[in-house]
């Protein structure tokens, strides 16, 4: 049973903190971890919030990363959608985990769209 | 034990394969399910592969909305992640039900960020 897509739902706690709010340096781990996955990025969007906490999406060719922060708490929620097989979520999941400074993680990997049979290609 | 986040992740066949495959349509329907969830829409990307798919993904100020569209496939994997008590993530989830005519379909709810005595907030 092939699935189109795979998620890792990638959760950082006890990361540095004031990193977390620097939409600049959030956008350039992300990106980091695009280039590092060997995937394609289409289109980047990052928005930092008043108070605290900065959003991140890089659409890429094979689904779409996603980082949202909350500096007041350390902690980082980050989606990896791919699909195909020729990227690697977790080289993005580790590159991230040490970007942070992530004291603590989790990870969970979720297939998306599964068919038999099916052939996983872009998007 | 309140959770910073929710995230559902959302699945849909037997769709319109045809609406599947236009940027369009799938822009006007993920700007829909973001007004109908009650979420405020920062910014928006939308974009057609060839020879087919569309991935979209709209940044809310409550976190963000994505859509990846296999037209051949007649699925979408659509991600709502939304953060605050004032959305309704759920009311996004049916409006794209119906829109994308999907036959069948599957969601889980996952909490993301959980801590003790957090207090949700944007983002």
């Amino acid at each position: 049973m092939q699935a189109l897509g795979r998620h890792l739902l990638c959760e950082y706690h006890g990361c540095d903190r004031e990193l977390l709010n620097r939409p600049a340096d959030i956008r350039r781990e992300l990106v980091a971890a695009v280039t590092l996955a060997g995937a394609t990025p289409l289109h980047e969007v990052v928005h930092a919030f008043s108070p605290h906490g900065v959003t991140g999406v890089v659409v890429i060719a094979e689904s779409h990363f996603a980082i949202h922060t909350w500096p007041e708490h350390g902690f980082a929620a980050v989606d990896l959608f791919t699909c195909g097989a020729t990227v690697d979520p977790y080289a993005a999941f580790e590159h991230l985990r040490s970007a942070l400074r992530a004291e603590t993680h989790s990870v969970v990997e979720i297939r998306r769209g599964l068919f038999p049979g099916a052939v996983p290609h872009k998007p």
